[in-house]
């Protein structure tokens, strides 16, 4: 018998800071089994990358011994497992399959990140889902937007099926971290009632208009709290305008009029990007809800790695 | 024998979230003597301001039982020991002194914040700073600017000796936080060298120079952690770089061409300003160091209370 479609032909892995995921794709790139485990980058002792990744694959290689894996995220970072360098934009699947960076012990590739120069920015993960989200949407590939909300948000440009170039806002990080350390979430902290769903929408959107008609936010976040002591604002919602400040700040800074960006990542951020992207008068914006998979898939065809094997 | 302008007269208070400074001033507002002890609102247990108060300047009152003392700062905040409802700008020392609460069981009396309404913004200090500064620098009273750098940064408008108006950058939290939470100070927490004064301060204006460049900086907070990984910043300089970005985001929002503003706070932190400032055309800006001491003495004598007493 020769292998066929059903059979395995690829374990690929998104694996980030914070966590691991890993499927077992067949030969038509759709999962047969998927896994996630709390194996980030962030928790794994003594760079013991390779027990990390027996756990979650160790299975399917022994029944598989011959699968070729592909991981893309923070494992190819320079804290990683093994360092994939960064490509230079234009960057594509092509591109990308070229610059596999190996681990020979394990039959595991790592896809590079992508470098924009002037001024220096990086990506790592993102431009896998970029290829994804192309392969799942090919009329964007000619010329496209692409927005990945999220710790590091992403605005991406594609042409020709390549990323050529992008910019980062490190909005939610910076609302993690203004939540959980600063005055602005002292509320919340405090055991501020939190609001209810439309209370926090119509915060959320007061703080995108305000960042919107401002230009830029820095100047209005200390109003997450001035607010609340003027009375304006109740406690428990001050975190959702905050958000609506950053989110809209980003927007007012990367989006052009005219663009309706497809968003890629998370369905309740990307939502929210949504909501405010529609305050710009950018309606309409679509959504991928996750990409990686398709990504990983589409680089390991470009590299010629995903082969069926029969068990 | 009577008072002379040598005997004390007041005890004042600069008291706020981490730290609680006390004076004993003579009839003319100089200081006979001086404390300081970290019995900021952030350490004071259960509420207990009075052992507070008595710890820094309860000796005094042994031996000048009726001497009154002013305070101002957080202590007035609704979380301090006695709430000082904000006042409406326009605010001057006569407003200021009008609206004081009062502590009597201590013969205590504390200064108003002052809140500007739409969008709101509040301060509860610098308003007493700021008649320090004007009574220091009394050609500034007709028409000025101040700036206090700081957790969070004032620009504040004076006209004919009253606050006028006001807004806020969180540039001072901001960084903190972004330094010891975030991943732009992942290099600096993860070891890396720091750098010479010289390399330091390179970097601090590349960073000004780069959002004054942009206009606005959040989309290159990134490129602190983006230029190391590139080869083009040190990883100890990132996080001078990030202060510059900051400082210079505040500056490119705040500033008005042709102004130059006095700074009003920390030596160090009014530097960086003052280079900041030069990069953007703003030359000269001159500096009032420690303005709290001479804002409360104003403050105390625009309400008639500082009485010189003899021991």
């Amino acid at each position: 018998m020769t292998a066929t479609h059903d059979d395995p032909a690829l374990i690929a892995l998104d694996w980030g800071t914070s966590s691991l995921r890993a499927w077992l794709l067949d030969g038509a790139g759709r999962p047969i089994e998927a896994t996630r485990a709390p194996l980030g980058l962030m928790q794994i002792a003594d760079r013991n990358f390779a027990a990390a990744f027996d756990a979650v694959a160790g299975a399917w290689r022994v029944r598989w011994p011959h699968l070729p894996a592909l991981a893309a995220g923070m494992v190819g970072a320079a804290q990683g497992w093994v360092e994939a360098p960064y490509l230079p934009c234009p960057a594509g699947p092509d591109e990308l399959a070229g610059a596999l960076a190996a681990v020979p012990e394990r039959h595991l590739f790592i896809v590079p990140g992508v470098i924009r120069r002037v001024p220096a920015n990086v990506m790592r993960g993102e431009e896998t889902q970029v290829a994804g989200a192309l392969a799942l949407r090919p009329d964007l590939a000619a010329r496209s937007r692409l927005v990945l909300p999220g710790t590091h948000s992403k605005w991406v440009r594609v042409e020709e099926g390549r990323i050529v170039g992008f910019d980062s806002w490190m909005t939610g990080e910076l609302f993690a971290v203004l939540k959980d350390h600063s005055i602005l979430g002292r509320f919340s902290r405090d055991g501020a009632a939190a609001p209810g769903a439309d209370e926090a929408e119509a915060a959320f959107l007061e703080g995108v208009d305000a960042a919107r008609a401002a230009g830029r936010a820095s100047g209005l976040y200390f109003s997450a709290r001035a607010r609340v002591l003027a009375g304006e604002l109740a406690p428990g919602a001050a975190l959702d305008y905050l958000s609506g400040l950053l989110i809209g700040e980003e927007i007012a800074a990367a989006w052009a009029p005219g663009e309706t960006p497809l968003l890629i990542g998370d369905a309740a951020l990307c939502r929210r990007y949504r909501l405010a992207l529609a305050r710009f008068g950018a309606a309409g914006a679509e959504e991928v809800p996750d990409a990686a998979l398709a990504g990983l898939w589409r680089v390991a065809n470009a590299a010629g790695l995903a082969t069926p094997e029969r068990s």
